[in-house]
């Protein structure tokens, strides 16, 4: 048995002792003063070593085989973990399986560690778990963390747009660059990659991406580049791994990277404040006012949202 | 051009005009003062008449054959509106037109009123709406709403979780049945439908279905009927009616329809409340107090579940 203190665990995770590890990502995402003790401890006052990749895209697009290309292509520079995400969708428990036993190339390399984090139900949880459970891994050895989502979603573009370096995986000729577009993808992209390109309309769809970021505007200094690969046999997948470095530059020289991680750490402080108000009122411990108001709404004297809104007036 | 003001036009939709009941519901999902005032003039004091019947099921159940079925089925009762909800799926934009296409049976009918609510990144705001836009209906001369998902996550089932009776469909043969109990829907069925049922592995379907209820020991007093359907034919379609008809009378003689009916108005309530405080919050509205706690987690001297710690000893 690993011993329960987080700093003991934390220095025998740092240690290498991968069951020490597992504890501390077990405590982040159960919550409560465990979580809260992990998240004093890997708060470091600079962490700016560390490199966080996103990768998302439609169920079947390869996701997981390109993780696995990539995870071969960083792991020469040192450690690397993988945090498979699985926020919203509770109709693929199959996947993760599946996923789970394609990584397993590197099951016995010791520096590569993969985690699968799901969490039906608790999607808010989740969201708010990922950014902590990489600062357990930076903080444990491995400074470069690839976030790959199972699902798609919101919640999966949430994740997704919350690293240095967001990678969008497409198939050929599923019509997957408008999905991009549809699922707001286009703007958390920095790198796209066209996977099973030996598929025809592998062209087709990096056309049409280039065609997309012609049309968008809002880019300040960087254009993702559109690459294609065919992760199974891993053409092309080095190349993805430069693209992600190059991105990585550029945000530093930029002043982006700085930019990126003040916002999101400013978004997680916001989430987890909306977070905590919810779980009081789900407990019922809204106050004195909250009681009044409800009352006036279950007796149908009040609407929710007038409620809301003296609820609010009530507050300044 | 109809006019702006909802008073007037909710008098207008009484009067069975379907472009203003169109606005109305434009000014719910639009949100600010205007949805305040439609919220003001729907919120009746009584309105224990309606009923709300939710529909979900994986992609390609066959929820829109069913749900069109179930019209002409509650249709001789009484008008009867139609809500398709996209939450959270950014992937199924041909869908909703493929659905919609399906309903086109009841185009002509000026007893049957059909709308879709699709709100891409504003997951919280689409399951507020769908309370509101229910409220409009019904008020409006609707009192039976059928309100149907296009997509499954957890956003999906807190929204077929917020009705009357939910009827959950599954197709035989394709594990639907246990991706049901994975998605929390197990929990929240009111009856389940096996569509498709002259395919193999029907029989099979309800059997696994009757197996989880049998394991299920939460329920008070209603066990889910499990009913086999072939809505392209519509054999099966009006027993599925009459199975939440009297699953209807069971709520109302149990006394659980005005408990459901309190739960859901509190749920709604607080969603409301917290959905405020994350605006205030990404507005930069959060007071002096947030500011300071916000620099000093930017600063990295303190990590946001500290943060959050201390916002919450300042309010009490």
């Amino acid at each position: 048995m690993p011993p329960s203190d987080p700093a003991e665990l934390l220095a025998r995770a740092r240690a290498g002792e991968r069951r020490a590890l597992g504890r501390l990502l077990s405590m982040v995402e159960g919550g409560g003063e465990r979580a809260q003790q992990v998240a004093r401890l890997t708060f470091a006052p600079s962490a700016s070593v560390e490199q966080v990749v996103g990768l998302t895209g439609a169920p079947g697009a390869g996701k997981s085989t390109l993780a696995s290309g990539l995870v071969a292509a960083a792991r020469d520079s040192g450690p690397v973990a993988v945090l498979a995400v699985d926020p919203s969708s509770p109709w693929t428990g199959g996947a993760i399986l599946g996923d789970r036993v394609r990584m397993q190339d590197h099951a016995d390399d010791p520096g590569v560690f993969i985690r699968s984090m799901a969490s039906r139900g608790a999607l808010g949880g989740l969201a708010l778990a990922v950014p902590e459970a990489v600062r357990v891994l930076v903080a444990s050895g491995y400074p470069r963390v690839v976030v790959e989502t199972v699902g798609v979603g919101q919640a999966e573009v949430d994740v997704v747009g919350a690293v240095d370096t967001a990678v969008v995986v497409v198939t050929p000729g599923w019509g997957d660059s408008v999905q991009v577009a549809k699922a707001g993808l286009l703007e958390v992209a920095d790198v796209f990659v066209v996977n099973k390109a030996d598929r025809p309309g592998a062209a087709g769809a990096r056309r049409d991406l280039e065609a997309m970021l012609d049309l968008d505007p809002d880019r300040q200094g960087w254009r993702p580049p559109v690459l294609a690969t065919d992760a199974l046999s891993r053409s092309g997948v080095a190349e993805v791994w430069e693209a992600v470095d190059g991105h990585r530059r550029w945000l530093a020289a930029s002043g982006e990277l700085e930019a990126r991680r003040r916002r999101r750490l400013l978004d997680e402080l916001q989430a987890i404040v909306v977070r905590r108000l919810e779980d009081e009122l789900r407990a019922g411990s809204g106050g004195a006012r909250w009681e009044e108001v409800t009352a006036e709404v279950l007796a149908r004297r009040l609407d929710p949202l007038a409620a809301a809104e003296l609820l609010a007036a009530a507050d300044h």
